[in-house]
């Protein structure tokens, strides 16, 4: 993940490139937020979704670095001081804190356009056929009924004064990080123009990591530090927050957690030992410390 | 432009429908920021340019409809605290007034991603290779070299000391409403796979029609009402800001108007009166009062 990591950094850098002149500032924003730091997830689980295709590494890096993109400008906006009012992210200042709140604005809707702007050129895949399913899959996963659709559900779920139930919480956690994780899993797929089934089992794969990865998440947030996490810890219990892990206790949570990501790795079964690698990203996302 | 004005209100209700259950309040608030009111410029420009080349009525409304819901988003992200700080656009109060600046941030930003997956979805071409390229083109338009990128330039030149020369102030508008508007002259094209000096022409008229059209806003911000534009105006003068209005004075900049609206007009001289409502187009936007 180390070396995935390293190679996204390098795409990136050559998608969103130092800029000369009034617009640096925009372009240093952009650059802040989404170049260096991260795990990587998304675009890790891009790159081994491709590499079962024998697609290009350079269209599955392009790909993973547009998703990291859109990945980052969430992150921004969510630290907004109107949104969970963040001071610490990836272990450095936040954005708005780093340059200004309107700077985060604006080099988060920008990350957001230049996502869609990565996966819309030529240089990506040969087929535009590919391309513009690659944006619409990446819209979908990022819009109302995905992303923004989740992090609403979450603003109104922390104003309420009833506390969610577990299947509203998994509903929300599915619109605001599944669905993303969903299409990062499914990416390799379309770029591979793999048959319907096998995309399907990579989606499966995506959905069920990711409701692990969230409650993960969520045990890391209960029981982790700010140091171990590069982001500020014990938020759910400090903001009285539902979370599965509030709901069910630390112990049952985990053992949920794990039960779907046995359920992930099982949805690659027909791959053998090539998705390897996939599985143990599943192992791995609920034994992290950070 | 009453009657397309009222073709893409149509479209919007199909692409943002009114929603049930706890994320209705996201729906609302991009229904709320997107659907009625505004000149629909943009939109009118897709469907006049479609129309020259026999686009499919229903993809020409999409693709309107999509640059709609993107110019609403940065309406919206511009209106903010941290940015603008304006009450009112379009005669009712701005989305973070009516709602909240959460939701205004979200609304945006989903709406932004909705305008993609508009574009990239099969029902708005049956040529997948007109999707990528109506994604791609959205993008640069409105991403760090295009319409962030001229919002950041904006927020510079209000911050700076000395005040912005006229190539400048070209610059930046250019790329803070020109790029935008240039690709919705382009968009019928696309749609209607015009040869690539139609494309060119189309482009470029639709570059003068920008540059005309910001200086006819900032006429109408020096010398109209509130109540005629449903805005609040006078806020260049206020705010001390340099435009091609305060640098050259209100007859020397209506002059150029004058003069950009006729070179746009000229751009479409080889398609004959079926051009005639964009030459219209380019005259009103200058004589416009609102």
């Amino acid at each position: 993940m180390a070396d995935a990591a390293a190679d996204i950094d390098r795409a990136l850098e050559v998608l969103i490139p130092p800029a000369e002149g009034p617009e640096a500032r925009l372009f240093d924003a952009m650059r802040y937020a989404a170049i260096g730091g991260g795990k990587r997830m998304r675009g890790f689980l891009v790159l081994e979704g491709a590499r079962q295709f024998g697609v290009a590494r350079d269209s599955a890096l392009r790909t993973a670095a547009a998703i990291e993109m859109l990945h980052a400008y969430s992150l921004v906006h969510d630290d907004l001081p109107c949104m969970d009012d963040d001071d610490l992210r990836r272990g450095k200042p936040t954005l708005h804190k780093a340059y200004d709140e309107a700077t985060a604005v604006l080099a988060g809707d920008a990350l957001q356009a230049n996502a869609f702007y990565a996966l819309a050129e030529p240089e990506t895949h040969s087929d535009p056929a590919v391309r513009a399913e690659l944006c619409r899959g990446l819209a979908r996963a990022a819009g109302p009924r995905g992303m923004c659709g989740g992090q609403m559900l979450d603003m109104l779920a922390e104003m309420a004064t009833e506390a969610l139930e577990e299947a509203e919480i998994g509903r929300l956690q599915l619109l605001k990080t599944g669905k993303l994780i969903e299409f990062s899993a499914e990416a390799g797929a379309i770029l591979g123009k793999a048959p319907p089934q096998l995309r399907h089992a990579f989606a499966a794969y995506g959905r069920d990591l990711g409701a692990a990865f969230q409650i993960a998440d969520d045990l890391l947030d209960a029981t982790a530090s700010a140091e171990e996490t590069g982001k500020r810890t014990g938020k759910d219990a400090d903001a009285g927050k539902a979370t599965l892990v509030s709901l069910l206790g630390i112990e049952r949570a985990r053992v949920q957690a794990e039960r779907l990501a046995a359920q992930a790795a099982s949805h690659l079964d027909a791959l053998g030992e090539r998705a390897d690698l996939l599985r143990a990203l599943a192992r791995y996302t609920i034994a992290r410390r950070h």
